[in-house]
């Protein structure tokens, strides 16, 4: 089974895929989409749909899992985040995607068993769940791969 | 000219299409698109998306005007909004459409004058302006059509 992270964003837009058999994850594949920010809300949101469903089409994932957004510092970076979101999940659905949620809390209790860890030990979870050499970069990748192992984790139980 | 207004939503997305010709607004028509509760959140904005998409390719506006948002009462709503809105925008690109954004207070000054009008003096307005025997049903098409109206009198100025 295909599992596809995705670590929701406007700029920079993590994604890994993992692969989830016999209750075991490997790694296929991690990207970081990214859009212009010369463009204006609207083509990037159009760029996003675009890069994100060649990406489905290509790797052709079995299911997606996308953060959950409920915390913000402000208001703004919400309502941007969420729009992308939006594009994120039409997209998936558009592909007949079998779509789950993690909250990040979710996200780092599955890794480390640990609610309030922080993001290194997450990348350094990531890193030896998958029997990587490096912790994989953007920082965007390595969110997306938690959140898909997060998946795998929650499939298992 | 055809001017689309939106009024961006999760369960009912009001929609209201205006013809603005020799400094002059007049209604085409308006509509109040919604999606059903029962379904998942994906399944509503794939369901948002083709029914927008059809209601563009159908009465081919030359413009869209979208109410921009900024104030919520709580973050829930904010994120259900704003997934449904970039959902919106990308339609909007995609058609290749003109896309102008608009807050409640210009939209409110515009039909108004005054910023803090209320809901019932815009709904008159909408009404006085595109000279109808009624006040367009339900609220949310009224607001579109007070959106579409407020691009109109900014494109004059």
């Amino acid at each position: 089974m295909l599992i596809l992270g995705i670590d929701p964003g406007t700029a920079r837009i993590g994604v890994g895929l993992i692969e989830y058999k016999n209750k075991k994850a490997a790694i296929k594949c991690y990207d970081c989409l990214t859009t212009s920010t010369s463009d204006t809300t609207a083509q990037r949101l159009n760029d996003l749909h675009q890069q994100l469903t060649k990406f489905i089409k290509k790797h052709k994932p079995n299911i997606v899992a996308v953060e959950e957004l409920f915390f913000f510092k402000n208001l703004t970076t919400a309502i941007k985040v969420s729009q992308a979101r939006g594009v994120i999940l039409l997209a998936a659905e558009q592909q007949k995607l079998k779509l789950y949620e993690y909250t990040p809390l979710q996200v780092k209790q599955a890794l480390t068993g640990y609610g309030r860890a922080e993001k290194n030990q997450i990348q350094q979870m990531v890193k030896l769940i998958l029997n990587l050499k490096e912790i994989p970069k953007p920082d965007d990748a390595a969110d997306a791969l938690a959140i898909a192992i997060c998946c795998a984790h929650s499939l298992k139980i």
